[in-house]
C-alpha cells in the first residue's frame, strides 16, 4: 500500500475514531440523566464510568463494519453504545476489590473508589441491564427478528459462555502457569467474544445467517487477539502515564500474558501476522472496508 | 366464596407450586450444566444459587398467568425461568459483604460465603446474562416481536428503574426515616417491578398492546406490595428457622419496614386490602383466574 494511502487512512480512523467516542459520551449523557431522586448516585457512578475516556474500540468496530452493508449510522451507533454498556459494566465489577482492586481505570479513580463497592456492583449491574433495554428498542431497529438476535448474540458474549466466562477463566489461572492454547482460549472469551459480536452485529442489523457471518467473525477474532497482544506490549512497556492505568500487575500478580510466553519480539511478529490475516478476511470488499482495515492496521500500532 | 372452594383451591396452589419448583430446578440443571473446564466453579456457584430452594413466585405468576390466555406452559415456564434467573442474580449481589453482608438465603449458606466474593459477583453476572439468553432464543416464542417486547420490558423491569433502582433507594435510605410513600415506591422498584413483569409477560405473549396489559400489571402490584408486608411481617415475628434467614434485619438495621411504620395490625389489614384489589383485578375473567385469585389469597397467609 502506498504511503499516501496509509497517510490517508491514518487521518480517516482517528477522525472516525474521535467522532464516534463524541457520539456515544453524549449518547451516555442522554441515557444517564440525573433522577432527581435517590438514585442519583447510581446515575453519577454510571456517568463516572460510562462517559468520557477509553477508546470506543467496539463502537467504532460496529459503526466501521456498518459501512460494509451500507446500514444507516445512528442504528449503528446505538448497537455500539450497547456493547460500551456491556464493557464499561465488566471494567466496573473487574476493577472490584474483590476482582482485580484497581484504582485507575481510564485516567480516572475507579467507580468503587469514588463511590464504594455497593454502588459499583449497583452501577455496573444497570449498565448491562441498559445494553439489552437499548438492543430491544424499536429505535435500534424496526425488524423485531433483528432486534432479538442482536439480543441473543450479545447475551451469549457478555455470559459464561463468553465474557463473564473469561473472566471466571482469569480468577482460576492467577498463580498457574498457562500455557499458550489456554491463554489464547481466556482472552477469547474475556476480551475476544465482545469484539466479536461488535462486528458480527452489523451483519445482523444486515440480516445475514450465521453462516455468513463467519468470515466477519474471523476479522474480529484476529483483531480482537491482536488488541490484546498490543494491551500486554503497553503493560509489559509499563509507561502508566500511556496507559491511563497501573502497568506490569499481571506480570506482577504472576499471570501469564502473550509477551511473557512468547517473548516481546515473537509476540510483536505474532500480532502482525493476526493483523494480515485479519485484513485477509475483508479481501470480498473495497473502499468500503478501508476502516476495518485501518482499525486492524493501527490495533498495534499504538502506545495506549 | 364457600369453604370448599378455598380448600380446594389451596390444593391446587400448593400442587402447582410444587410441579413449578420442580419445572424451574430441571431447567436450571439443564442449563448450568458441568463444562469441564476452568470455569467450572463459576457454573457451581450458580447452581448452589440457582437449584433447589425459593417459593419460585415470580415463576409461578407467569405460568398461572399464562392460563388466562391459554399459552402454551412450556414457553411460559421458560420466561419465567429467565425472570426467576434475574431474581437469584440479585439475591446473589444483594447479599455480598458489601451490601446486606449476608450469610443465609434460603436455608443454605451464601454464594460469597460458599465461592468467595469474586465468584459470586461472576456468578450474579452470568445468571443477569442467561435470562436475556433465554428470552431471545425462538424456544421461548417463535414470534421475534414478543422475543424483542419480553426482552424490552424485563430489561427496563431490572434495571435502575426498576429492581437495581430500587436496590440504590434502599442503599441510600439506610440510617433515614423513610415515610409510607418513599417505601412504597421503594418497595415498586425493588421487588415490584420484577413480580409485575412476571404477569405482564404472559401478556405479551398474548401479543397483547401495553394499554391492554394495564388491569393484569395492577393485579401484579398489588400482590407484590402484600407479598412485601407479608415478608416485613414474617421478619418482624423472628421465626428463623421458618423464614430460612437471618430476621430482625430491617428493623436492626433501623431500616424503614411497612409493619415499623404502620404497626402489626394495620400492616395486616393493608396487605389484606391489597389481595382484595389484585383479586378485583380480574374480574373480567372466570375459573381460568382460578390460580391467579389463589395465588393472591394465599400470599397473605404464610408463614415463610
Amino acid at each position: 500500500m502506498p504511503v499516501e494511502t496509509i497517510d490517508r487512512l491514518a487521518g480517516e480512523l482517528q477522525e472516525e475514531a474521535r467522532r464516534v467516542s463524541a457520539e456515544v459520551d453524549s449518547f451516555f449523557a442522554r441515557l444517564l440523566e440525573p433522577t432527581g431522586d435517590s438514585r442519583e448516585r447510581l446515575y453519577e457512578a454510571m456517568r463516572h464510568a460510562a462517559i468520557g475516556g477509553g477508546k470506543r474500540l467496539r463502537p467504532l468496530l460496529t459503526v466501521a463494519a456498518s459501512r460494509l452493508f451500507a446500514i444507516d449510522r445512528e442504528r449503528a451507533l446505538r448497537v455500539g453504545c450497547a456493547i460500551e454498556a456491556i464493557h464499561v459494566y465488566s471494567l466496573i465489577h473487574d476493577d472490584l476489590p474483590c476482582m482485580d482492586d484497581a484504582e485507575l481505570r481510564r485516567g480516572k479513580v475507579t467507580v468503587h473508589k469514588a463511590y464504594g463497592e455497593a454502588v459499583a456492583v449497583l452501577a455496573g449491574d444497570s449498565l448491562h441491564a441498559f445494553a439489552f433495554e437499548i438492543l430491544a428498542s424499536s429505535a435500534t431497529h424496526d425488524d423485531p427478528w433483528v432486534r432479538s438476535d442482536l439480543v441473543l448474540e450479545l447475551a451469549r458474549a457478555a455470559g459464561p459462555a463468553g465474557m463473564a466466562g473469561g473472566q471466571m477463566m482469569d480468577l482460576a489461572a492467577e498463580g498457574q502457569g498457562l500455557d499458550l492454547p489456554a491463554i489464547t482460549r481466556l482472552q477469547q472469551l474475556k476480551t475476544g467474544a465482545l469484539i466479536e459480536y461488535s462486528v458480527e452485529a452489523a451483519c445482523i442489523m444486515n440480516k445475514m445467517q450465521p453462516d455468513a457471518r463467519t468470515p466477519y467473525r474471523g476479522y474480529a477474532r484476529n483483531i480482537g487477539l491482536a488488541f490484546q497482544i498490543a494491551d500486554d506490549l503497553i503493560d509489559h512497556s509499563g509507561d502508566e502515564a500511556a496507559a491511563g492505568k497501573p502497568t506490569r500487575k499481571d506480570a506482577n500478580a504472576g499471570k501469564a500474558t502473550f509477551v511473557l510466553l512468547l517473548g516481546e519480539e515473537r509476540a510483536r511478529q505474532q500480532a502482525g501476522f493476526l493483523v494480515a490475516q485479519a485484513i485477509e478476511h475483508l479481501s470480498g470488499h473495497g473502499s468500503e472496508a478501508d476502516l476495518l482495515r485501518a482499525i486492524a492496521r493501527f490495533a498495534i500500532e499504538r502506545d495506549h
